[in-house]
């Protein structure tokens, strides 16, 4: 596959609300034929951006899962510098409820001469629906459980359901005009009156990778059916077992969580991240999840997962 | 003299407003007799404190130069972790008009349940004034030159004027309940009606040390008396007389201005930083200054000046 072609998820940060010198504060970028969506952006996001050798330039879309701190606090930032930059493509930022307002405190004060157009979008974190569509790419809210509204993101490729079969259109002699029209589904008739069936003219396109933000949330059961099979589920696992007592005042999950929910959901791969500054070795997250979930991966700044 | 007693400043980011893998933005902090003063917060700033192994529950007091972004954007994190950690003490940040309006426009959404008080003062940046004064400092503002209103510190240890001559004392069998007037300036009438003069009691204190911060500001020879003497002028030079042709938009210095207004104000020493993202190599920038001012020193991330 062109390496155009490859949806990748870049760790830009999978620390919690402390800072500490291990981790930066949530944030991630999806690439995808060139683009660069970022998810959620944390206090110095834009710093990572330029560490990972990502082009500020090619940024997309923003989506933010909710408006703590340590997963917003680096919009003003990145959103200034794109500004210097001399970006003059509009920017559409994604997120609950309140979003809007956020960036509107800083529109005055620090905004005032954009170079380009800063669109907002607010969405019901209880619904699920799709939220972003554009040639390549499809994102749709995932409901989350946390103390405030917080949503998921399910990022799947769009690929053509069926692509020409080259050969076979060209043994048949079919006409470029007729092209559109197969690629919908029709078939087509010959000169001589025979009619070749659409699928001796075409082959299955691949399957779209789909991968699943989720991130914060408590133990949450009605993810399951919306995140069930993707390539990757990022789910966050603030804490261990060992601290369980932690998740009723701070609504976060624990690797075993997240496992459980990657296991039910037969996902193909989990990522765990949002790891809680107790753990300055987060091994013993990774050996929980894996415990349940073998196939768990934890993430670390500068990981890079190809899809 | 003991470490706590000694006034060292600590450059936690000298770049400016576009990030770069070599320099966080602009926040210093001073540390004084075990309290810890912040000098503007650019994003990132908690993060370079906990690198460099300061303590958050030391900081003692915020003073932010100008509301630019590379000057402030870290001070919701840095306030929102304070929460976090438990911080009780009421904390005092002072800055131009509009500092308010920047922390009430977080105090909704992030610091709703904030264990401890933010006080903000604003001050006019046109006037040079004491601003802040506990036992350990004073600081002055320091009218600049900048797009908007932006002013500088001038920080000045508080010293004893004079100290008791622990020895002439005990010789002269001075009672403990005397040692105040002494040390007001008040001679000793000793049992024989002898008048022993203050100057053979006490000993001159040590001079205070001073040290001047000044970010961001165009060559503006207004300072000069404001600064004169002291110990250390940190005064930015985001450009080299090679990007002169910037100045006219930017109401920046370069180089030799910061080394110029060094030497008309006789300062001991002079700490250059805000430079631009255009130089990798900030070399050129410091040989400029040195050329003008020889005891010119390059500030960079890490770097910790004992006074």
């Amino acid at each position: 596959m062109h390496p155009m072609e490859t949806l990748s998820v870049h760790i830009l940060g999978c620390g919690s609300a402390l800072p500490t010198t291990k981790h930066n504060p949530s944030a991630q970028a999806l690439t995808l034929r060139g683009k660069v969506y970022l998810v959620d952006c944390g206090e110095g996001t834009q710093l990572q951006i330029r560490r990972q050798g990502l082009h500020f330039g090619r940024i997309h879309t923003i989506f933010i899962s909710h408006l703590h701190g340590d997963h917003c606090f680096g919009l003003p930032g990145l959103l200034s510098t794109l500004s210097m930059l001399g970006r003059t493509g509009e920017l559409h930022i994604h997120g609950p409820e309140g979003l809007t307002e956020y960036i509107d405190a800083h529109r005055k004060s620090f905004l005032a001469e954009c170079s380009y157009e800063i669109i907002t979008h607010e969405h019901d974190y209880r619904k699920s629906e799709v939220i972003h569509e554009d040639p390549s790419l499809c994102v749709r809210s995932l409901p989350l459980s946390h103390r405030i509204p917080t949503m998921g993101f399910l990022f799947e490729e769009r690929c053509a359901a069926r692509h020409l079969d080259k050969p076979a259109v060209d043994f048949y002699q079919v006409p470029r005009c007729c092209y559109p029209a197969i690629l919908l589904g029709e078939s087509y008739t010959a000169q001589d009156g025979s009619i070749i069936p659409n699928n001796r003219l075409t082959k299955p396109g691949r399957i779209p990778r789909r991968y699943a933000y989720c991130s914060d949330t408590e133990y949450f059961p009605d993810l399951i059916e919306q995140v069930r099979g993707v390539d990757l589920l990022y789910h966050e696992a603030t804490f261990g077992e060992d601290l369980r007592a932690r998740l009723a005042t701070t609504a976060h999950s624990t690797a075993r969580d997240a496992a459980t929910i990657a296991l039910k959901a037969e996902v193909k791969r989990l990522l765990i991240g949002h790891y809680s500054s107790r753990y300055t070795d987060v091994t013993p997250l990774l050996d929980e999840a894996r415990s349940v979930f073998p196939n768990t991966t934890a993430a670390q700044e500068g990981l890079i997962i190809h899809l």
